[in-house]
């Protein structure tokens, strides 16, 4: 099995620079140049953001399949990680810079899965692969990706914005990564455990693969209904302070309102776990967080039904800048990228 | 010492946003939201790149002082590395997403110092800092930088378009770094070598620092003289052949005109190794590579002097795809970032 370093850097380079959607007549150096350069569309803003996955943090190369494992998956999760970020944004992706530092021993067919996870989300979501560097290392492999997308100005989502009042909603389901991160953690099989096969396939792909919010992204800002979003990447109970706590807002949230998926009902139940706590503290989920004017509602709800995108209400903007659910429990921190 | 687990992920966050030149008008999004987002202005092209410094490959933290191991000065050649890149496009930079992979037991210190670098170019060449990610990892300090810049699309310098019987120029001097490196890996005393303490300093400062290109690479593109243009970052020869060779195209090197300081010629001469060679198979200088027609060798001058940037003619493009120096003897390939 050929390494990296057998085949040596241009080889390496050619196999990340193979994909993604073909550059469009904005591009005006296109991935080769010393640096990629695209004309925006009139008046419309760019909007970037970077993300990494770091072999034995976020992933594990041939690890258990229960993990994301398998190179294809770690190249999908390292597009939807910043895909999730230009979401919040409102943010229509266009294209990516890839920084790879790999080992030399690392197998060319690693980096070749790797490439073909990354092209699958970039030509599914039509993004061209603008350039990027590879380096050696001589530790885990580090994968850096920053993407770059188009917004209109006007319709940006930003993070700051939400009012005292404004009816918090969230897409999608919450916890379900983190159920499989505790699933794919437990040492029983799912027999023992009691955990049909299908309840964990589905949590185990939410933590591999992330969710993917883009058209709910895009969706909502031509809608202009929000005062802020945000996307819900370290737990709900601290995305939720990181949008409200620099205004001195807080919220107060009806747990019984937070979607949570059957499948994480279940594999919480199977692990001894309550799921309401998955949902409030459980990094990874992907999904977007949302203040908007309560009487739009039903705006919000049609914008995201036209797409597909389940949407809940999960509680509402104080003053002040506490958090409680309706219990008066206060709410808990979500996941540290620290915590060792 | 406190280190990095003990201040935890948010006051790491805190350390590498805190400097950076203050966000203009068409920063729409600040470092702090989902994604960094800026309107661009009218008519102008964005231009991006991405470049990294790993641990014991391109930096040794604690290293012998002869390398760069300085804190401060591997945040300040991450910037340059990017820098360059801008510049070999005429791009003025405008903002940069930093990606921190680092070890819980980083000192704080080490970050702090990393920072300061990292402000230091950013505050000299008007960038902002946009925004980025830290992570934790179980391997070396892993640092990339995507930087952002703008350009008038009709200015931009490509590496494509040179043409037979171009001039071909290089900015500064060639070999510095590699001098540097091979100095700074001499286990003899500078007194052994009989190498003075004033040309040590300046071919390790280069190795340390690389070379700043950017007034250059924007006074140039706003000349509008040149067919083409390259950073040298891996070796003349090298970087020639990338810029030649896709187009069918080859080069006459007359190797007399090869700039090389005073200092990299003596240091060179110390270690018994002919300083040509390190011109043209050295990499680090983060010099530019231009092609033009030889009847604006005037106005080009002109152009560089403006900016106190030396210039050298060291050949012409010719017909096929061979690289010679004029002595008849066959061109090196520059530095692999994959040897071992």
């Amino acid at each position: 099995m050929p390494t990296i370093g057998e085949i040596g850097e241009p080889a390496l380079i050619r196999i990340f620079a193979g994909g993604g959607a073909p550059p469009g007549p904005s591009v005006l150096a296109p991935n080769g140049d010393d640096a990629f350069a695209f004309l925006p569309a009139p008046g419309d803003a760019v909007v970037a953001t970077t993300d990494s996955l770091v072999e034995r943090v976020h992933f594990l190369l041939d690890g258990p399949p229960r993990l994301c494992s398998r190179p294809e998956e770690i190249g999908r999760k390292l597009m939807r990680v910043n895909l999730s970020d230009l979401a919040a944004m409102g943010s229509t992706p266009e294209s990516v810079l890839l920084s790879v530092h790999a080992p030399l021993t690392l197998p060319v067919a690693v980096a070749e899965g790797l490439a073909r996870g990354i092209f699958l989300e970039a030509e599914a979501h039509g993004v061209t692969i603008g350039g990027g560097n590879v380096t050696r290392t001589d530790g885990p492999l580090v994968l850096a990706a920053t993407l770059l997308g188009r917004a209109r100005p006007e319709q940006l989502l930003l993070k700051s914005g939400a009012a005292v009042g404004d009816a918090l909603f969230v897409t999608g389901t919450l916890g379900e990564a983190r159920a499989g991160l505790l699933l794919a953690q437990d040492p029983r099989e799912l027999s023992a455990l009691g955990v049909s096969a299908a309840d964990a396939e589905q949590v185990l792909s939410r933590l591999k693969l992330g969710q993917e919010a883009v058209r709910a992204g895009v969706a909502l800002a031509r809608a202009g209904l929000l005062h802020a979003a945000a996307d819900i990447s370290d737990g709900l109970g601290r995305d939720l302070r990181r949008m409200l706590e620099p205004a001195g807002l807080g919220a107060s949230i009806t747990g019984a309102t937070i979607p949570i998926s059957s499948a994480t009902a279940r594999v919480a139940a199977a692990l001894g776990l309550d799921p309401l706590h998955l949902a409030l503290e459980g990094g990874e989920d992907y999904e977007l967080l949302l203040a908007l004017p309560p009487d739009r509602e039903a705006e919000l709800r049609e914008t995201l039904g036209a797409v597909n995108v389940a949407c809940a209400r999960v509680g509402t903007v104080v003053a002040g800048s506490g958090f409680r659910l309706n219990s008066g429990e206060a709410l808990h921190l979500g996941f540290d990228h620290f915590a060792g």
